[in-house]
């Protein structure tokens, strides 16, 4: 996590040069730009880790008394949520002291739908990270790097998205340790995905959350709705709830992409 | 709250021709947009509502266990926070509902620093109202309009920020009644303020909740930074959690700005 706000300007840039392609015609820029939310609903039945809780709602007051009122209570791991190195790592930072340059990057979406419906195992590999380098560019440092598993629309199936074999164990794809160790190798800001947790279901000893939080990289997990994002060019705008000390937080994240 | 969509691209259009006036000058853009948070850091001992709730966060594990985690409760107007129309308003809108055009959208700033700091129970007038518009023109529709009150300096010294007498009454500038209906006529999308509410402190009555959130309007209370903002020309990305069926929610909200 470091500063960014050169790489911040050049994709308002990007935004810009898009905009201003066609200067004699006012009317293209309305239809330009799209915005996406990668949020899923924050709710009492969502998916949540097993053994860990859920989120919970409780209605403290109504239009009785003259308002509605509510307290929430939830892990920081409940729904779409930001990982602080302050998770795995001693010493390392919390989700308040992610600078503004990290919550506002260029997304690389690297697509493993079909592997992951082939194997609900797979784990994202060195291969599929230079395949995608071949088809859109190196991937640049301090961006947000998301692997698109499809799982994202499990998400109102909690049993389908946690996958808990009958021997306990968790089947849900992730990344490698190889292909964690190449993002770190990038410099990327983050990494995201969505799934329950940048590491497959079946590997409790999580290693890839070693490597990309101890080099001080930030991640996202439970992302929605990666299935409308370009594989390149979109930005992501993280509006993570700044807790104090927290090593994980809930956030809303949009997209913006022409 | 309606379709903004070709709003929020005529500001993505605002932001590009700022970009493109100087096209060849490719350095122009790097030095052209501030980025600015507009949200307090979420901890226990920060400002609440007298009689409800604080924030608080609980460790529920930490390293020696391989990871550190918290969980999280906290009344939904803690902090920095969304107040949508089912608050106050029967089969009014939640959180949850609010529409992508709603979270992307122009700020107009009103200073009301001065008088507030010769009146902490001052009212927002017409008048001061009219002002800026005389400076700036008419007030945007779909647009979120905040009063400055300088009151955001004291978020960090909760009696200051509450302000509470030994009668119990809270002692904080807000909104007129006059200057809520002025704001609805004016089509805005919401209205928000640096305090702990839309209403001055010393009127438990709320008719300015009633007025904005009973003409489908949200609101943003105990807004931060709001010195930083220029009286027009920000825009305000408003991640608010989307927690269903809530009536306020947390939210992180970033404003840009050339």
């Amino acid at each position: 996590m470091k500063n960014k706000s050169l790489q911040f300007c050049a994709l308002l840039l990007c935004f810009c040069l898009g905009a201003c392609a066609s200067p004699d015609d006012p009317a293209q820029p309305f239809n330009a730009y799209r915005m996406v939310d990668l949020t899923h609903v924050l709710h009492e039945q969502m998916p949540f880790w097993p053994g860990t809780g859920s989120f919970e709602i409780e209605r403290l007051a109504d239009y009785d008394v003259g308002y509605r009122m509510h307290r929430f209570s939830m892990w920081e791991n409940n729904g779409t949520h930001i990982d602080a190195p302050a998770h795995f790592i001693e010493g390392g930072s919390s989700v308040n002291e992610m600078g503004l340059d990290d919550l506002v990057l260029p997304v690389a979406v690297i697509d493993a739908r079909e592997q992951a419906a082939r194997d609900p195992d797979y784990r994202l590999s060195v291969e599929d990270i230079l395949a995608w380098e071949e088809r859109n560019g190196r991937i640049q440092p301090d961006s947000l790097v998301v692997m698109n598993t499809g799982w994202h629309k499990r998400f109102s199936d909690s049993k389908a998205y946690v996958n808990q074999d009958e021997q306990g164990v968790l089947h849900f794809p992730g990344f490698s340790v190889a292909a964690a160790e190449l993002l770190v190798e990038r410099d990327v800001a983050g990494v995201g995905i969505d799934t329950l947790s940048l590491d497959p279901g079946n590997d409790l000893s999580f290693p890839v959350h070693r490597i990309i939080l101890g080099a001080g990289k930030f991640q996202v997990e439970n992302l929605n709705n990666l299935d409308t994002l370009p594989a390149a060019g979109a930005v992501a705008v993280i509006g993570v709830l700044p807790v104090k000390d927290a090593s994980q937080a809930q956030a809303r994240i949009f997209a913006f992409m022409e």
